[in-house]
């Protein structure tokens, strides 16, 4: 095996995002063991970090030891139970992979759908939870797959009003624009270190509310998956005894401890505001490029743009073009997924790259190649 | 939150071990995105070095994204249907969890139990597989809650003749002592990076057989677990289209690149040599000060020693005097899980450990404190 040398690339598609040095920095310190009292100490500060992040108060919140699409399955297989109904919102490819996850859990999950690029209408949302009286209503705030960002309240509050669990994924929303996952009503929440948090990719921050896990406790049926059981994984993370569940993954720890703290020293307001001044300036930069955002102004995340290809340029001469961004310039933009393929460019500004000069860099780059 | 400063601890519990410092500069390096070419080809050397550690040639051999513990349930919810029966061999704390992971599938479970502390019989476990003819036979190789060492071919040979697919729990033996599940007829195999590999934990080896594909192929329903879905992790590390399943945890995977890169150096005799070594001098030197191993010697994992405490260290003094060793001299050593616990230690001697100065530092301790 050759020694290892991966090249240093501007990381713009939806994620991974760049790690800052501090970061690094944190994951090159020694290891630890993971009852030792040193490390259970370093996990307190992270739970006690990501409860604000989430803006929430649940005692259940906890960085899973895999990644995002492992706290999407751990919100499904705690809440839902075979033959259980799920009403599942579905506009990109996150929501269709959350039907997939249910049906895992032999739910009847019936998906209400949206145009890719447009949020779900929540009317369409409250007639099927009033037709179906579902146990659980589940849907993504930050669909990575578009770009769009949901309104979560009108939802929830219907769901909840007719005595459903809320699932949100938050994936990459936490750490870039303010959450109050409460507030929303919102009963189980999963997200990924990769995004706007500028950790690597590996944990999988959650929540679950009281209600969440009454529910967990009163199952009928044991959690079909034992690596994602709340009940087993609140021994561990959940103070006290701190009995062995699995071998928590310390370095990763390391990491998400330091991207935390440089949350907490910019602060979420200023974080958030960051992130939309450069999409704003991405947004400026490209439009007269000829590329322009799939995503109605007032749905889109800053975090995430997507953006419409020319025709001339859609198909073969994207991939291509993309293909020359990244060996000629070490810039990498996401592709198109599903019926976007192709079709449109997902250019990520999250995190430690949601600033002027990374979108100056990009946007220089795709005046010569254009 | 305070800047983070773990304490230098010397590691000789159950895992994690000591990560080396060519482990730790691999981590230190910048991310790549998971569907780089330049990332893929990292991807592919892991994959060619853990088919030769495990001694395997199938194809399906990759990392997964999750510690240990999810590489368990990865080889149950695969192989394993509702109603499906499945003979366990149970002798320490990871066969029980087997048990309860199979339950979790809906499969008849048989347990084959032995003492804590010896190796299962094969003949048992034979008669099990004859009179139950299960789907599955499962076992431990290398049992981290006793120390034991299982021979594995007797049951191996005996299951497949009965049409049955092999399970093997490798998570303490791979790299450590040579491996060869192919020669053994184990169907599906899992392990760990934080033990004798010497990474930080994080991830879970495993190697699916050709014919244990073929079983999930031929599922009647789906395998319950999305995020552990051979069938969909294979369109990612399959080779060929290499299409998005989940984000792939970067910089773990850069550790395990840079420690199978150590082992492919060290040569895999030699490491299993240094392994036994290490073990023979650790039981040397504490047989003078009481303490002896739990296991007969041709049951013993060279990594992991459990040696017996006299009795007047049993109990509360036994935890005050791992609290000590930890506190006053940064060594962690493991206590004893279920029946055992407050009456053994579990000393572990993996990957960078398993050196005579690493023994010295631990045996020099114990004469001053015991």
């Amino acid at each position: 095996m050759e020694k290892l040398t991966p090249p240093t690339r501007l990381l713009l598609g939806p994620g991974p995002s760049n790690v800052s040095q501090r970061v690094l920095d944190a994951m090159h310190l020694p290891l630890i063991g993971h009852l030792d009292p040193a490390f259970l100490e370093i996990m307190d500060s992270v739970q006690v970090q990501l409860r604000k992040l989430f803006g929430t108060q649940n005692s259940f919140t906890l960085p899973l030891s895999a990644t995002g699409s492992a706290g999407m399955e751990a919100c499904f297989v705690n809440l839902l139970e075979a033959g259980d109904r799920v009403v599942v919102g579905v506009n990109g490819v996150f929501g269709t992979r959350m039907c997939e996850v249910a049906r895992r859990c032999g739910a009847e999950v019936t998906a209400v759908e949206a145009e890719w690029g447009t949020p779900l209408d929540p009317a369409k949302m409250l007639a099927a939870i009033e037709s179906t009286q579902p146990q659980v209503v589940a849907f993504v705030h930050a669909e990575t797959s578009t770009g769009v960002c949901q309104p979560v309240e009108e939802i929830t509050r219907g769901a909840k009003a007719a005595g459903a669990l809320t699932i949100l994924d938050c994936v990459t929303s936490l750490a870039g624009i303010p959450l109050h996952i409460d507030e929303w009503q919102v009963d189980a929440v999963y997200s990924g270190t990769q995004k706007c948090l500028s950790c690597p990719p590996g944990l999988s921050p959650v929540s679950f509310s009281p209600q969440a896990l009454e529910r967990v406790a009163q199952r009928k049926t044991p959690v079909q998956s034992w690596y994602l059981d709340t009940s087993l994984l609140g021994s561990y993370y959940g103070g006290g005894k701190r009995a062995y569940h699995h071998t928590a993954p310390i370095s990763a720890i390391y990491a998400i401890y330091e991207g935390l703290r440089i949350v907490e020293e910019e602060g979420m307001d200023s974080r958030s505001e960051r992130h939309y001044k450069a999409a704003e300036a991405l947004i400026a930069g490209l439009e007269p490029l000829g590329l322009s955002p799939l995503v109605e102004k007032k749905f889109r995340l800053p975090m995430l743009t997507t953006v419409q290809l020319p025709e001339a340029l859609q198909g073969d001469p994207e991939a291509a073009l993309r293909g020359k961004l990244l060996k000629e310039f070490n810039i990498e933009v996401g592709g198109g997924l599903g019926a976007l393929a192709g079709k449109v460019w997902r250019i990520g500004l999250m995190g430690e790259n949601a600033k002027l000069e990374k979108v100056e860099q990009l946007i220089s780059v795709l005046r010569k190649v254009l």
